[in-house]
């Protein structure tokens, strides 16, 4: 009475994550002949993390831009999906181990990602958090709501200043996208809610070490976000370094100016850290791994010398020609994934493919309510245009429909409204995670971890 | 520059607590002369409870089912809102103490609802938690699709089992709709979702001390009800009651019956327990409580003596002429604002008003995907007509009018394809509280509780 498939003389392609690149191959290796999958993740969901910020800023749900991966792959009977975390990898052996159990594999894709990094500054982590995960998200959209209602309540001058005080530290794609969103936040959408407050009186920085928002974009793109983001009321500091975070006030290096800045939220949008499975992977194959501890990968994104073990997605270094690294983003891992898949298949019946070849089909940033920036080949494009073309990719992108629709409508209503429906406060309240305190003063009480039993 | 509105020398109704009578008392007093309000809550969100076992088992998101307080009421200038708690009561000064602040009233209206109960086995909580707030809701919802997965990678066929099986405790409205979509669940949506396991294998039982389930209604809908729960596969246990819950095994009485019933998942839907404010406000005035803590309340939900003091929604208890006391439902919570808020703007001139009389517009309570029962005085109904005039009174009842339309999209959506888009397992890594673990052991591992710092 089971749904065991009979798939036991076929290749086992173990796949481990299930974001864009390890999803990507597991649909793409769905229907494949002779060809049985494991998909491994932490999580049971694929999270579409583009949209991440807009949780964390009150306009979407977690589960509008997730998906159980489960649900998506359930037509494919030759996939298995399975919640775990790898702990070992025996590329001799050709096994992963798991907590408690191993599994053998003929191919292995390797899709871990990556998380933030602060600079070997991790004391920084419970001040200004990161976002990569639901739980990142849900966390920085308590702390941004948390300090306005505390504000609110406050009557020192100095002390609600800090409260409406957010920093934003990186102006990549997220950091612009959130200083973005919260300014808007501050400017529009919550201007009636409060009695005692003017949130027009909010501040937003956005501290950026390079010397424009969106280096990876073109300069005159850039300046067009940087023009976006300042007419949304969002001061913008480029060439600018944080320097120290503590009790509640950020350090800013400008030059030779140094300037400190009581804030009470600080969210990190700046460095990204490789997975530990890249570490494990080296430990292993003795395949090289780049300064924040990415996977160096052939031209076909296997690693050197294990033609059956590939690294795609955000935790792979794959340098084009020119020498440059492709970015990490979802569409690079989609391509990785989808050029694994095949390469497997073609490799069964005997067939090789040409060296993998990133099809650039352009960068978009969105920036606040209708704006943003597209650098699609030669068009450059800002404004309300590509904000347009915005919206359109990133709903045809989400996985599922009904998710699609949910999104267009959230988004259509707050378009024209300035609200945002998802504005909840919401935690574990043993933590002290939700601010029952009326003047917030232990919504900054750091998390406790707690180990938890072998 | 701030929005503080020139309301000194008018009427201070002080609110606590934002739930179904709170918010209405708010609503209600929102255009009227010669008052102010102040609506305090621990949350910044009104949470629409009657439809939270749909987040608790992936059918809605919480934000779905919430809108921020301030939002409701921000075209309201006499309105303001503050997050806070309530420590203390001063009926003669007529102030209430807030952790850091007081505030004086000169009426008091409190609505702060009850938590669920375990009629002296506290040390259930943890196995068996019950569903009052989001983080309930999160929290069941975790379990639920962790014992799925968790099943998937057992091999033992006994623990497999136990993993499999739902024991649902209390056969009341919350009950019978965890119960029943729990059933739907495992024998529909996630029947395709897994490879080791047959999801329909699951069992869930729905355990109810009295002699039928939804003892309110009216014998021949708890018949219906029960039935439709049969068809949808779930067991239902009357006249039986759980006498212990430990190790992974509940003990059933059912007569002279003993049966021990080896369950992973266990969720507590049986009694509840007054807010603690009742009692604070027993002690400084005297009045009377009942067994579970509620405030016996006079004619015009006033208490004894007080007659600025109102209690309504679940921490009152009302009783009609006939001595029976009202339930705790939402219509009763709305009523009961609507009443004392008219109540007091007939004061202010010099009014008043007769007794308060609850208008009963009947009882709805859904089973499964799309059954319901229907107790609408002399109409008594069950089946699909039912189901549909509860989607539409759930639906029309909704606060906010995007969360309507999400609602009814999702709902849509999920009757057509049976998907559940929100089946995702969040919580907090450092806790243990999402499941990497490769067989989900560590999923049952209480939370820890971490006192706040003063």
């Amino acid at each position: 009475m089971t749904n065991e498939v009979a798939i036991k003389s076929s290749h086992h392609v173990v796949i481990v994550g299930g974001g864009f690149g390890g999803l990507h191959a597991a649909m793409s290796l769905g229907n494949v002949d002779g060809v049985r999958v494991t998909l491994i993740d932490k999580r049971n969901f694929h999270l579409f993390q583009p949209l991440l910020y807009q949780v964390a800023t009150g306009g979407l749900s977690p589960a509008d831009i997730s998906s159980p991966l489960r649900s998506i792959l359930n037509k494919q009977r030759n996939v298995k999906v399975l919640m775990g975390q790898v702990k070992d990898i025996d590329p001799v052996q050709k096994k992963i181990s798991l907590s408690k159990s191993e599994i053998t594999y003929d191919s292995l894709i390797v899709a871990t990602g990556v998380s933030h990094h602060y600079f070997g500054n991790d004391q920084w982590a419970e001040t200004a958090p990161g976002l990569k995960t639901v739980e990142d998200a849900l966390e920085m959209r308590r702390r941004i709501f948390m300090a306005f209602e505390a504000a609110e309540k406050e009557d020192d001058i100095e002390k609600r200043r800090a409260w409406l005080t957010f920093v934003v530290v990186g102006g990549g794609p997220t950091g612009v996208e959130l200083a973005g969103a919260i300014a808007e936040l501050a400017y529009s959408t919550l201007k009636k809610d409060f009695r005692s407050i003017d949130t027009a009186e909010a501040k937003v920085v956005l501290v950026e070490g390079l010397d424009r928002v969106l280096p990876p974009y073109s300069p005159d793109l850039s300046a067009k976000a940087e023009e976006s983001l300042v007419k949304l009321g969002v001061k913008v500091q480029t060439k600018a370094l944080v320097t120290n975070i503590a009790d509640h006030v950020v350090t800013i290096r400008q030059g030779d100016q140094i300037e400190t800045l009581p804030a009470r939220t600080i969210l990190w949008a700046a460095g990204v850290k490789a997975s530990p499975v890249g570490k494990i992977l080296a430990d292993h194959t003795g395949v090289e791994l780049d300064r924040v501890g990415r996977v160096m990968v052939e031209s076909d994104l296997s690693i050197k010398n294990y033609p059956d073990i590939f690294v795609i997605g955000d935790l792979a270094n794959f340098r084009k020609p020119d020498g440059a690294s492709l970015a990490g983003v979802a569409p690079v891992a989609t391509q990785e994934g989808k050029y694994v898949a095949d390469l497997i298949s073609k490799r069964l019946v005997g067939g090789s493919l040409p060296a993998f070849e990133y099809n650039d089909a352009g960068s978009l940033s969105v920036i606040g309510r209708h704006s943003a920036v597209a650098d699609i080949g030669k068009v450059k494009l800002s404004g309300f245009f590509a904000w347009l073309i915005w919206v359109f990719v990133h709903i045809y992108y989400l996985i599922e429909f009904d998710n699609k629709l949910v999104v267009f409508i959230q988004w259509t209503w707050s378009y024209f409204t300035r609200k945002r429906g998802a504005r909840l406060i919401t935690g574990d309240e043993s933590l002290g995670q939700i601010g029952v305190d009326d003047r917030g003063d232990y919504f900054v009480v750091p998390r406790i971890k707690v180990k938890t039993p072998a």
